[in-house]
């Protein structure tokens, strides 16, 4: 390696899968999403073969304005040594969200959000695949000071101070070990959305949740929001299908309005839904407190459109969410989602990721293997969203086994894609899309 | 004009001013802006010479990712009649924000949903020049259920139904043609941020300051939340400078977390603050609440980077304002801020917009205007911001007179620059730029 190795590139791809054909992917407010990554890979002079890849997802239209975005932010980082980026990911993702120019756009929400979510993530990878570790390990190892100095404070001290932050790592602290070691031997549980997609028939509904069952899955999710009458039919179809020992969630992608969530969950009480993910708008924090305080005992969950850390802070602030859905590519990367996990504990909330997409299962899977090592100390009540497709588009794909996520072991954010996958399904030039645009 | 005129471009430049080199504009968050405009125009083949202009504001870098954002907008626009565009502005406007791809993006925030609002304005700007209107009397002559058809209502029936906006707007329906002739006759009231820029030493401030009383404006604004100490000395100055008679409101631009808010804002109370606009995070609903309810009398002022309708219902549910700053070119267009003016007429708080930027003082005078004659039909304790730059490169710019708007007469929506302007400030090849960049 030179002594002082720089970043010379930032590269972006726009890779589009043509999902939208099966209806896989469907629900009340995504009726056919193309799963889409704005890719980033991060390319430096080092000469030890590392390079730093991660990505935004997006439901396709619009994976070009997302890509644009990221490769806007090159001039922030080719040029800079290697070091600098890597041995201060914190200071990384604070230069790129306060820019006093850019933060006009968001701030810190929506494209120019996602787009240092992904940059900030692309630079976790490179520098994990040079501690020759995967993220959720070279997070688990951190000092709780190092872990302190990742995470950007600001509007965050009405709930959250460095202080709390540090008690809360601290006291994670004895059992690290014991933790990892645990994760190495019986991974993470998950939980399957794929029996539950709108566009699917009562039968193939019935047949993929028998099957989540077989697989050893303890939790399965339905999307719900279109017909009520169809929603009652299908809740009743998955509960006779899989008995009452599983969790059943349902997910209704923000397609109400307040009072109309209340009534219409009211309707799908008697088949015991375990939480209502996405009720209302994502944006409507009172609005979810309200439909909590109605719905009680059904959980309510959000957090896959949730855009930055001060939301995250409101909805547990106000007693909004008994579930909190961190998605590894909406918010301002690993280290605002470093935050989110603190919030999340301080208020003694559980995780339960979001990771329907495509690369969001390898991504988030780290986030909550560390939550487990070194924030929360616990996988009690928590599971990660698994859902079954694309997988074969990434170099160490997720694994499941028995249900539950096996502990990836292959340095790196685990966002790799095969270099034959990016060039098949890239937009609109690539083999895939030539005949369709 | 053809039977059947089309849309028949959508066309986006990138134009910035390099104000940063004067401190114009220059505050605690943004220190050095460059106030730009992704600036787009919509041209038909009706033969009648009307196109649509509209901007959507930044403070320079991402300028280029904002005009992206909106260029990619032009399948959704180009080719489509232009009476089914402009006889339905409310359907138009859903049609954009509703995409079910696109949305993923924001949803309904930041770099996407300015796009759609530029790209709505623009089609409200042609529409008010085929009506030969301009756009506040456009809206000002609108009946109160085709008003309530220009707004999305999705996620604010626990706030605003169509009916409570119906009842809202026809209990306003009695003097609308005297409040258009009031206008017309002595415009609307203004206040001047000019003198309180950070960048300004305080004989500049003292300057401006008395000149804008002397120019008849009641109310001026300092910048705030760089140095404690500083700002002390200024808010003395400042009040030395206008006396007892004139409001002085004060703008941290989101420096604070909630606590140094309401520390900071305690040392500037002797000197009568009039409202603290951004103590914190545009996107902490519960801690401008806080603020609100600790600073009490000092009235607290948000919504420049308030990024819908959603949080705007929230911050008046929650009692966190006394003022509700709308911006013309922040969230999806006209048809959202009608949603908003309905909400802030519902919580009876009064609208002051934000304008400091480039365009925003010509856009959102209609605004404030069609709220007066039609929506609440008081100006009382209402003010529109004026910046006292970069209004002569539109073609009809704002006119101040005694401290007052002038109701623009011109058809249209005043956002359309001249073509020398447009080519002048061209990044990063006009003239202005080549030898800057």
């Amino acid at each position: 390696m030179p002594a002082s190795a720089h970043i010379i590139a930032l590269d972006v791809l726009d890779v589009r899968f043509p999902t939208s054909e099966q209806l896989d992917g469907s629900d009340a407010m995504n009726p056919e999403p193309d799963y889409s990554a704005a890719y980033v890979v991060l390319r430096t002079d080092a000469g030890d073969g590392h390079e730093g890849h991660a990505l935004a997802f997006t439901t396709g239209r619009g994976n070009d304005i997302q890509a644009n975005a990221i490769a806007a932010l090159a001039p922030f980082v080719v040029g800079r040594p290697v070091a600098d980026i890597c041995d201060d990911l914190g200071g990384f993702a604070r230069s790129l969200i306060h820019d006093p120019q850019l933060r006009w756009l968001g701030p810190e929400k929506g494209v120019i959000h996602m787009a240092t979510g992904a940059v900030v993530n692309a630079a976790w990878d490179l520098a994990a695949k040079r501690a020759e570790k995967p993220v959720w390990r070279l997070l688990g190892e951190m000092s709780p000071e190092q872990l302190v100095d990742q995470v950007d404070f600001r509007w965050l001290s009405d709930a959250l101070t460095p202080a709390d932050a540090l008690e809360i790592l601290r006291r994670a602290e004895p059992g690290r070990q014991e933790r990892i070691d645990l994760l190495l031997e019986r991974g993470y549980p998950a939980y399957t959305t794929s029996p539950g997609w709108l566009g699917y028939s009562d039968e193939k509904l019935t047949r993929l949740a028998r099957e989540a069952v077989a697989d050893g899955f303890a939790q399965i999710k339905l999307k719900v929001g279109a017909t009520l009458e169809d929603d009652i039919r299908r809740m009743r179809t998955a509960r006779e299908a899989v008995g009452d020992g599983v969790r059943i969630a349902v997910d209704a992608n923000q397609r109400w309005d307040v009072q109309p969530a209340i009534d219409w969950m009211r309707r799908l009480a008697p088949y015991d839904p375990y939480w209502i993910e996405e009720p209302t708008s994502p944006d409507d924090i009172l609005g979810h407190a309200a439909v909590r305080s109605a719905l009680r005992p059904i959980k309510v969950a959000t957090g896959e459109h949730v855009a930055n850390r001060v939301m995250f802070k409101q909805l547990l602030q106000a007693g909004a969410v008994d579930i909190v859905q961190i998605d590894s590519a909406r918010v301002g990367g690993i280290n605002e989602n470093i935050a989110i996990l603190l919030l999340a504990a301080k208020f003694g909330v559980p995780v339960c990721p979001h990771a329907g997409g495509v690369g969001l299962c390898e991504m988030v899977q780290h986030l909550s293997m560390f939550d487990f090592v070194a924030v929360s100390g616990t996988m009690t009540d928590r599971v990660i969203e698994y859902v079954d497709h694309l997988h074969e588009h990434f170099v160490d794909p997720v694994r499941i086994v028995d249900g539950r996520y096996v502990a990836p072991t292959a340095p790196g954010l685990s966002a790799q894609m095969h270099p034959d996958s990016l060039k098949r399904y890239a937009y609109p030039d690539g083999p895939v899309w030539a005949d369709r645009v």
